[in-house]
């Protein structure tokens, strides 16, 4: 380890299969070194050193017996005997620079009073996917061409060149399980559901099976793998959502009856958040005696998976499931397959989603639904990208979710849904949409709500017959594409918020891994209003003298604007392009690189 | 516990006595409160709760269990009778809320997945004088009136009511014991001593005894005796030094050479710091294989003083000794000696000062001599006060010891020392000076360093013939009874800086334990000009409306001043005085109050 500064030390190790490494650290005192520092600190005088360097002998003697190289033993060999006789001071001090190098100590140490920290430390290595990704959301049983019929895997099919057309990675489908018929909720969360009702795909098992088995209409295994295939042939990932919990009609209900609660008038005890009811659904009871036999069957789920050739799940409300039980699925599952990414999707306090993400969730949902304005914006991304957290918190960024239709989508007109999406996919390197409403600007709600009314929850939807609005999957493209081709957006920690006095618009840094270039954001806040202001370059960071020209590529809108000096002049109009998404090039071409000058 | 905010939680009880006390904490799944609480969230619908009632009949009958008195049993077994007897829902909620109440729950608690946090805490609880101090240092030898002669307690007994009159109550002495003869230094620490030189007080122990004798010169143990005795009778503690080195003369050399090192040319090895060399100084070696000898040894003599009513010691260099020997002395001491004050004269790296603190040092020499500017002063008492560190480290602010005179005090002329003075007294609760150069403007350093010239270290000084500058004594005297007086100067970590523009003016509010009223400080910290501002006066936090005028009581300089708003004048000669200690009466009395108003 190396000496940084008030008592910091560092050390450093490169990690380059995905898996988990543990590392620990020793500290000891080292003779040997302390003893050669004195010599050459008192060898600036002109003292006799003889027995000074005689009291080293015995270290010598010690470190000899280590050495391996037959040269480097000699030479030490050597110097014992000359301190021995006591020969030529400068000589010997001389000999002994050539040879107790910096290497040669750190080689063989001679380890006295060691002291052990007292925790191993864990590196989770993860794959690139796990740091860089474009999620959509898609309901299978929406996918079909004819009105009200109940989508298939086939019909899936075709929606997959269009979606990596406009560059997502990872296409996620809610739970494709049998759905419980017993409690259905109607249209709506409503309590009683019509025959035709399809239920929510979260109310997960029936008499046809639970969460290994398919929803009968949406296909068999084969179509499901036929998916799995062609969404890798365009360069994308299936991911499926892992809902820990039952329908009343699951087959656990009769096979374990000891996994859940139990009320005294002998009915089943279904979820509540009081005075919330969720009568189609019934959770496990995590305190049962039989927890070994519960923790064991979900992990056969999740490997089952697996083996279908799964490598992304969408875990459900983990918060409400115990941590050891998370730590330990997931750390068995990484044992095996390391490649695995596991998104929580846990909207509770910060500290419980924290925890969630140290004890091995690769990704998580966060706050950015809510967070609107710059300030919001800028002190969670700070939270995010410039505290501890950044250790062991990777978030993912949704503008939209089936669960959330947040205020800021539902009152601020269609330019709000371009501005949460150019937030979300520059501001952090993995985020999702939930794709079909989003793309058709769907912004109505339940009442009061954050909820969308008529919510696909609950119902079959048939998007094919509703319009994509404007050229909006243009732009996602385009944003893939400006995302894929430039690393500064293949992470997350390296934003830098930049200064411009109007409080509309949002500007930040992307730095590259060097540090010494950068792709500036810009991004108008306001869906109403065209917002101007001077934006600050950051000259010194980017090594660019204030008095030189420089050029600033928009890879959005696609405008080239020479600048020159620390605060240049941008405007914004929603109702054209909310943001530039700007490149920096340094230098100009000038009169003398003129193929012609001279 | 109480819950705050942000899965933070409190919990409090208080510590009366002087002592180490360790807490912990548990926690557990609380099904009754669980249960209790779901009842009254749902009893707000018209839902039957028959069923969800009697689902909480076990829980009720294992509390019941528990329950010491009569009536509050008889209350619950009715409860439980009425609820499985299915009577009135609403009767049963009303009679519910009246027993199982906060209190209730809290006596009566149904553990269940019991959690323990796995560490024992540690509150260590010192007495006051810990955390409000006043220290005086004098080498009791120069206490002769008589130039030359070699001071003696009997002389020391002559300085302690002026002592006390300055308002100090901690009178310090450096190492009061025999001083080794063999390379004794001589004036301005020289190598070769004459032999009338009395070499230093930190080179313990020759021929008539080592840590637990006391030199000859000085007197005898009743002496010393006679001196606690009327510092008490005046209000102050002795406290001595605790340096665990040897001269060569120690008797410990001859009686545990194996306590030492020894050079292959049979010599004993002497204290080095190259190039630097302390020839009259012999460290332990800690790393001896009969350390448990050693340890025990230096906890006798300990020991040995706290028996003859020493209660304060300032330790010397304590980060040359190994941690766990503190922790465990420290720690042996307070079990049976709560009271005894260590401060840890550890002029290092900051993480080893802040290190010994958790460990159990009481309180700490700090950087606060190298601190002069605006900036510097105010970084570092933020980084005291209002970090983490206030919860372990208590800082003694020291302008000068025998070791330094610092750069500040040389170059800045008189009021340099009047300001540092006011600094160490007003910043921190705990300080100290080395007195007699301190009063006599002794500014003369060794050329290039920060030491005295002619340092008392190495020779007896004759303060009583070299006068006293000025007034400073009425200063010190002043200072300190406003410190006394004033509780808001009892605590270090009630500090907060306030804004002036002039740089050159220190400004900051002492706030009382309500924190609804302040002293105010304002310091000139440049020693040669005028300097004034505009002061921002905390009205909100005080209480003070805007439009009302208050008093502005300068408890130093006596000044009375009717201050109104936010921002109010003030102009600090520092050949006059250089600051302002404001006490604020925030009521001026008006004509109403005015005996023959009506």
């Amino acid at each position: 380890m190396e000496f940084i500064v008030n008592d910091f030390w560092q050390g450093e190790f490169t990690v380059n299969e995905p898996g988990i490494y543990e590392y620990t650290i020793e500290a000891m005192v080292d003779h040997l070194t302390t003893w050669w520092k004195d010599i050459q600190k008192k060898a600036t005088g002109s003292d006799n050193l003889t027995v000074d360097l005689k009291n080293g002998l015995s270290l010598l003697a010690e470190v000899v017996l280590k050495i391996e190289e037959a040269d480097k033993k000699v030479a030490i060999q050597k110097l014992i005997t000359l301190i021995q006789r006591g020969e030529n001071q400068e000589e010997i001090i001389k000999l002994l620079k050539k040879e107790l190098n910096k290497e040669f100590l750190k080689k063989y140490p001679l380890p006295n009073h060691i002291t052990h920290y007292d925790k191993n430390l864990r590196v989770i290595v993860d794959r690139k996917r796990a740091g860089f990704s474009a999620w959509y959301e898609l309901f299978p049983r929406s996918c079909s061409s004819k009105p009200g019929a109940h989508g298939t895997f086939r019909d899936c099919l075709n929606w997959i060149p269009e979606i990596a057309n406009m560059g997502f990675n990872v296409l996620y489908f809610p739970p494709i399980h049998p759905i419980g018929e017993t409690h259905r909720k109607g249209k709506n969360n409503t309590i009683l559901a019509n025959s035709d009702d399809p239920g929510s795909p979260w109310a997960i098992g029936n008499k046809t099976g639970g969460h290994i088995a398919i929803h009968p209409r949406l296909g068999r295994l084969e179509d499901f793998q036929e998916v799995i295939k062609k969404a890798q042939e365009y360069g994308m990932e299936i991911a499926l959502d892992l809902a820990f919990q039952c329908s009343p009609d699951h087959p656990y209900i009769k096979e374990h009856p000891e996994w859940f609660r139990w009320r005294v008038d002998g009915t089943i005890q279904y979820a509540e958040n009081p005075p919330k009811k969720y009568e189609d659904i019934v959770p496990f009871n995590f305190e049962t005696e039989n927890w070994r036999g519960l923790w064991e069957e979900l992990k056969n789920i999740v490997m089952f998976w697996i083996k279908q050739g799964i490598k992304i799940f969408r875990v459900d409300n983990p918060h409400t499931k115990p941590f050891l039980f998370w730590e330990w699925l997931i750390n068995l599952v990484k044992k095996d397959y390391p490649e695995v990414i596991f998104l929580s999707e846990a909207f509770t306090r910060p500290k419980v989603m924290y925890r969630l993400a140290k004890l091995g969730f690769t990704q998580s949902y966060t706050y950015f639904t809510w967070r609107n304005t710059k300030q919001e914006l800028t002190d969670y991304l700070i939270e995010l990208t410039q505290t501890q957290v950044r250790e062991y918190f990777r978030p993912n960024f949704w503008p939209n979710t089936p669960d959330i239709l947040s205020e800021y989508l539902q009152t601020d007109g269609n330019p709000a849904f371009i501005i949460k999406f150019i937030l979300a996919a520059t501001l952090s390197s993995n985020y999702g949409i939930y794709g079909p409403p989003y793309e058709r600007f769907i912004n109505k709600p339940l009442p009061g709500k954050e909820e969308y009314y008529n919510s696909e929850k609950y119902e079959i939807k048939n998007w094919l017959s509703e319009e994509v609005k404007e050229n909006i999957r243009d732009l996602f493209a385009t944003i893939n594409r400006i995302r894929e081709e430039n690393s500064e957006f293949h992470q997350t920690n390296n934003i830098q918020f930049l200064p411009v006095e109007n409080n509309q618009l949002l500007y930040f840094a992307k730095f590259n891994e060097e540090r010494n270039n950068a792709i500036l954001v810009v991004i108008n806040l306001d869906p109403y209003y065209t917002q101007s202001g001077w934006v600050k370059v950051p000259l010194y960071e980017l090594g660019i003298p204030p008095e030189q020209s420089f050029l600033a590529h928009d890879l959005l809108g696609g405008g080239q604007y020479v600048w020159q000096g620390e605060y240049n002049y941008v405007e914004l109009n929603p109702y054209v392009l909310p943001a530039h998404i700007i490149k920096i090039k340094k230098y100009l071409k000038r009169e003398n690189q003129f193929d012609y000058f001279n």
